[in-house]
């Protein structure tokens, strides 16, 4: 996972001074960022990583809603789930498998998978993390997707999708086996976009 | 990753002593699987394994043609990769997506996922672990089942194949996805055997 200096530098703020909105989030994002690596998912406390914020530790619930979303968020793509879920369903249901892979490619490729590789790591080595990675795909991204286009088998189709978006990261970004590993977009797409597809409006039964 | 007792224990060989073929493999397996666990990868030696084996070092090249493929057949299904390849190949072009997803599936199930959730920890935590998966999958598994059956874009396929398959077994096994995670091997197998053979037959570009 890529921090940088600006990142991982405390932020130095008085004690008591409690910064504006979007100033706290940022810090909250860049110190659990560095504590859940450091001490990994079940040993880092709300506490800690606001002391290392320089905030009030009840700001973790406020913009979080806890240590779990707090964890999500950091260990997250660098855009905003929002956002990516936005583009996606932008259009029409029988294009939606292509803006899946395309989204996520452009997401990624800006970090070279970078989170994807700290995720994995977080994933095998703790329940706690796994169980934010199974909230993290059914109620935030994939599974909102899958809501949106799908009428039938949604669990399903929600783990179908997820599979194959994680199984896609994991050989482009951390086993790096090529030709997929630095293929063009369009590449990537024309093989993996019809499987999204039926994985999300096509027979799975 | 499962180590029973009586694969833990050290051998208690004199020294000097080399006992025959299958014994001495399985002794440095069953020491190779503690100290990679251990040490990590690049940390653990051939000579520190054959010392738990109580072997000599060399015959860790004899059997595995070195560290790493030591690290491999140690990290492994609970089966032979042969056995895995060869389930795959009896049968027709046209059922090679389902016996691939058939054959995954039973022997994934056979352990919960225990040595994946092990390769995976290996892969996102080491380059060497990365080097090693990728060549496992190009050379012993994945890449010998689709160079029986496709004719072009070998590589690409290849990539494909194991990112849908990793990814099956991320979301059943690590992440534990429902109800992917405890779906019958007919549910699975209706919803990704056509992803694979597509991968491995169909169009991909």
């Amino acid at each position: 996972m890529s921090t940088d200096a600006s990142e991982t530098a405390p932020t130095r703020r008085g004690r008591g001074r409690r910064p504006a909105g979007q100033e706290t989030r940022d810090a909250l994002l860049a110190a659990a960022r560095v504590v859940f690596t450091e001490n990994g998912f079940d040993r880092a406390t709300s506490r800690a990583i606001a002391a290392r914020a320089g905030v009030d530790a009840a700001m973790v619930n406020h913009w979080f809603g806890g240590k779990s979303g707090l964890f999500v968020a950091a260990m997250q793509l660098p855009v905003d789930p929002e956002d990516i879920v936005a583009r996606v369903l932008d259009g029409p249901a029988d294009g939606v498998g292509e803006r899946v892979v395309r989204t996520f490619l452009g997401v990624w490729d800006q970090t070279d998978g970078g989170p994807l590789v700290a995720l994995l790591r977080s994933v095998s080595g703790h329940e706690g993390a796994a169980r934010m990675f199974r909230e993290f795909i059914t109620k935030v991204v994939v599974g909102r997707v899958v809501r949106a286009y799908a009428t039938d088998h949604v669990d399903l189709r929600i783990g179908l999708c997820a599979a194959q978006i994680a199984g896609l990261g994991l050989v482009r970004y951390v086993v790096k086996l090529e030709p997929l590993a630095s293929a063009g977009h369009d590449t990537v797409v024309a093989a993996i976009a019809p499987t999204l597809q039926r994985y999300i409006t096509g027979p799975v039964t």
